[in-house]
């Protein structure tokens, strides 16, 4: 255990420039700040951060009032009894993830419109917040059950852990205004109820665990991550009641934090609890708890994950399954569970400077975050399954999708927690991009624009061409050196083998991961050129749903066909890919060679036989253009896969 | 519509021989009554029903008793404040279904004992019933909701279904006591409240429909029918409040039943409600609505149905999925909805005489019915996987299960629908055994014992001796016939291609279906040979979840592949079944050539590559035992897999 607590770097001079989502009190990596990186705004992920600012923030807002989600907290202020609250327990929790993303907005620039949004709907949780800083619209008032009565599934000390999330957003890009003033007594009361002495219990959601980390970064205040430690070493000893479908697998409360040696149950409760705990090993130096998430890491990864990098195969518990249970047609793959294994990821690399956590990170964000919302930034998928047979209907501006299931975005849910973890997640998504230890910057996320830090020798200024992820050029200029030896590090993905660098010294074969070309002066150029042509991947055999079905992915995208594409006739149903003829580049996707089996034989029978291949009229081979995942759904409610059936050809033995 | 309603055969003076499920007042065909079969108590069946007897139903009393459900009554009846009532709102129905199959079993066999506890049971559930014929301890009492204020989940109807079809029970077996003027009072209270002028809404579990048809049926009242018919043309316009994970096509409240084109959603639900439908259509000789029902389950069948006639593949919503989304691993294939399929079965068989009725009826009862129960009769599985990769724990006799789920079967559920449903399932089974239509007996399911028929011309008595189904051979001897020409007809399973018959004129080759000897007369004696060597079976390839799989039959029976079959160090994810080595007959089982990759190298990165194959240390071949799929998991927690992973061999091509 460590003695020091060091204080975050919340309302320093330069604040709003090094303002950023995760701070770790101890070790020597540190993320980009919100003003130390700058995305062009055409660019891939510059183009989904401007759509969030201009759309989705105020999109948000709109449906959280006109649901009745904002009134919650008029009608505890008035003392109103409650009789039919609008939407679920959680519903809170939205408004905070919505400040918190406007928080990071308004970090990276002033808005007057906007603060004054914000300011305003400050205002309306501020007077909800009982004398004892006790904050929730769903318990504790007239009408309402009391009080921590259903620590399972209330959900309230969820609510405050994004509220802290919220709040340290503000500290951190320089405001210590009401909603910190709001959040810390929030914070304060559940030190007191939840503290030692105190109620010996959980929240059946965690996420409480990383908001007083979190805060306690921010505030340099210590109790609040000890707080978040015996929420951690609670979990695990079976405390919270199990109803049939809430089995304490779920809540992660079968197996201590430091026991489990694999993410279980509900995928998001799974990843913000380890998002937490990470937080928590790593202020603490407690490094057996470190390795401890680690290895769950690896064991999720490797036998629990998507090729998307999505996590949650079950829908029943919105849930991890068991190894190797991956279907891709009942492929839950949150949103959110995205976004959190993202925050886990960033922690991680944070923490131990692998590589492998960003080529994760960097899947999950092209392949599941991004596939969420449409190019207007106000319509969103909550699952992201890899096969989807039945096209999709429609949602007018009128609808909220009851199901978190779907083939068409939704502009809301009936649970609504993936749209304003997207508003957050991308207002600070360029503070991923990099990070920087010591004198040496690492560039992780590649995106067309400007980094600008000051090293502990001076400022380094990078200017970063390129068109990735439909080009995998990516030139990066020193602008600005300081005088003495600094470096500079790019990351070469996992799946770029054969890549190439160039510098001034010539042009060399790259091993993926770290590439470092040698210290770098003002002026440098350095190329990383990456194959961006389409590549066959294949499902471990193990991954039963995926047998006999092969992938196309292209640079870190992963690629689908849609039934859009498909010429009359031809079912998506009968459609297998010719891995022996490679798919060639084509736009942003590719074209492949398929076989179609057109008139297959119905016979109105149990689909079964004595036979292994069914009757039909005709085989056509086609080419079929297949798009990047992440655009699936956009043009057409579609059929879509993108586990694919292969036609064994030379390529592949038994 | 018909002007005639022909009264059923209850009350008749040999009420209890020819006492059976599903008397339609129409059509010609009649099912086997209680008194009319009997089979051996040793037997595959008759050793279920012995077993049933002698302990599943006190088994279920006691359950049933010891969690409250029956003082649920009780409590009532004295008009006590409810706080908190024991079970779910349709615990009433576990006590009905459980007096069926004491109705059916009292028919069978008078025990005076039995009959007693049944009295009693019945008194209890009278002393809670309204004046005015209401009865359900969930609602319409002191601390509880009002009557009829949650059709949706209410589950009210539902119960009163299931009391109408113990009734039906009690009635065909020769008895109109208190139970029957209890169902009696509670349909008119039904008719009442939702007939013509009343309240146009439905129960969102159906049962009322089925229920209230076979009661009319037995009493001879057609308005029983009449309301079940209003209750079918009121489903299907979106009159049910819909909620998350609850969508009009969950209660089949999506498409009115003349209009849908598959069984979907609840996948009990849908296959009660097309029982009823089909009650009602061949009733008023709807033959437009038989026709939608009959292509309903064709679609389902072809495409929506496991090798083991499981029906169900998700378990989020206990319902069919798509077409084609049939997961061996989260097959849902409930034991419920293996009983409701045999309920719609036997009803469409009845009507239409066609053989694939019995055909799916005969390979549900072996590989979903019966593998619910232990050889105790007092453990059940609920869901009915064709995979588990994670063997289950143990429950004791203390343990209730919270999850309708695992790979141990468990004294009793949360959710307790199955056990007593087997119950009444297993106490009437023998009637489906065959069917009579004028001269003609039809043989359906084998099972050594004897059978006896009051035809038209006369008395015909059947000696049936046979091993089935661990053995092919069905030899039936003619032990009495009425002197003008009779008919018998036996199935040959649709799965038993090459069977041969035997009769006195020497022995032919059959084909699958209905083979008629010709006339019989006493002392005939005909044999039936079917194959049951192991046989491949292989599932359409557009199955995406069992693509590149094959799995082994014998007979009726689909057999699996068990851990506990497996040598030391070699895993169930490690064996492929070798398809170019037939396997061998052993046991009631089989043994298969398979080949077991060991040693797969552990990469810990994502479960995904550039090559189709994994490294590993060793190919062995292995002989590996088969077991029938009804028999998994009864010898110690295991992993198990009925679709096995092919070897592409000489025997298949791309």
């Amino acid at each position: 255990m460590t003695e020091t607590f060091a204080r975050g770097d919340s309302l320093a001079s330069d604040a709003r420039r090094l303002a950023r989502p995760v701070v770790p009190s101890r070790g020597t990596r540190r993320g980009a700040g919100l003003g130390e990186v700058t995305w062009g705004p055409e660019g891939y992920w510059g183009s989904r951060q401007r759509v969030n600012a201009e759309a989705t923030i105020a999109h948000c807002e709109a449906w959280m009032e006109r649901l009745g989600w904002l009134e919650n907290f008029d009608r505890v202020a008035r003392g109103d009894v409650t009789i039919e609250r609008a939407g679920w327990e959680f519903s809170d929790s939205e408004l905070y993830k919505l400040l918190e993303g406007v928080a990071w907005e308004l970090g990276r620039e002033h808005d007057a419109e906007l603060q004054a949004r914000f300011d305003a709907l400050v205002a309306r949780i501020a007077a909800a917040q009982d004398d004892d800083g006790y904050l929730d619209t769903a318990f504790g008032h007239p009408g309402l059950p009391p009080r921590y009565s259903d620590m399972a599934m209330g959900h309230e000390l969820y609510n405050v852990g994004h509220l802290l999330q919220a709040a340290v957003a503000r500290l951190r890009t320089g405001h210590d205004d009401l909603l910190v003033e709001v959040a810390r007594r929030a914070a304060d009361h559940v030190c007191r109820v939840f503290g030692i002495g105190g109620q010996e219990t959980l929240c059946g959601h965690p996420e409480i665990e990383v908001g007083l980390a979190e805060f306690g970064r921010a505030t340099g205040e210590r109790r609040y991550l000890d707080q978040a430690g015996l929420f951690l070493d609670r979990r695990g000893h079976g405390t919270l009641p199990v109803r049939p479908l809430l089995s304490a697998e779920y809540f992660q409360d079968d197996t201590p934090v430091r026991d489990a040696t694999a993410f279980r149950g509900h995928a998001v409760r799974a990843l913000y609890l380890a998002s937490g705990a990470v937080d928590v090993a790593v202020d603490t130096g407690d490094d057996d708890l470190l390795a401890a998430l680690t290895a769950q890491w690896e064991h999720t990864v490797s036998r629990r994950t998507y090729l998307t990098g999505g996590m949650g195969s079950r829908h029943q518990d919105e849930g991890f399954g068991d190894d190797w249970e991956l279907p891709p047609d009942r492929a839950y793959c949150e949103t959110c569970a995205g976004i959190g294994s993202t925050m886990l990821a960033w922690r991680l690399l944070l923490a131990t400077g692998e590589v492998r956590y960003a080529d994760l990170m960097e899947r999950t964000l092209y392949n599941v975050v991004a596939v969420a919302p449409d190019a207007t930034g106000t319509a969103f998928f909550y699952a992201n399954p890899l096969q989807v047979r039945v096209p999709g209907g429609e949602f007018s501006g009128e609808g909220v999708n009851m199901r978190a299931e779907g083939g068409v975005r939704a502009p809301w849910f009936d649970v609504s927690c993936c749209p304003t973890n997207v508003t957050r997640m991308f207002a600070s998504l360029h503070t991923y991009a990099a990070f920087v230890e010591g004198d040496e910057v690492s560039l992780v996320l590649y995106g067309a624009g400007e980094l600008s830090f000051e090293l502990e020798s001076g400022r380094m200024r990078l200017r970063v061409e390129t068109r990735y992820p439909d080009d995998g050029a990516i030139t990066v200029t020193v602008v600005e050196a300081p005088s003495s030896p600094v470096t500079l590090r790019l990351r070469v993905p996992a799946w770029a083998e054969g890549s190439t660098g160039t510098t001034s010294e010539g042009v060399e074969t790259l091993e993926t991961g770290w590439w470092r070309p040698g210290a770098v002066r003002e002026g440098d150029v350095v190329s990383l050129m990456v194959d961006t042509e389409p590549r066959l991947t294949w499902p471990d055999p193990r991954i039963d749903a995926m047998r006999g079905t092969v992938a196309v992915e292209r640079g870190p995208l992963v690629l689908c066909v849609e039934s859009t594409d498909l010429p009359d006739g031809v079912g998506i149903e009968d459609v297998r890919l010719d891995s022996g003829v490679l798919p060639l580049a084509e736009g942003d996707g590719a074209i492949a060679t398929m076989r179609a089996r057109v008139g297959v034989e119905e016979r109105g029978a149990l689909p079964f036989s004595r036979s292994a291949d069914r009757a039909h009229a005709e085989e056509r081979v086609l080419r079929v253009p297949l798009v990047p995942y992440h655009r699936w759904g956009e043009r057409a409610p579609s059929q879509m896969r993108v586990m694919i059936p292969e036609v064994a050809t030379s390529r592949r033995g038994a």
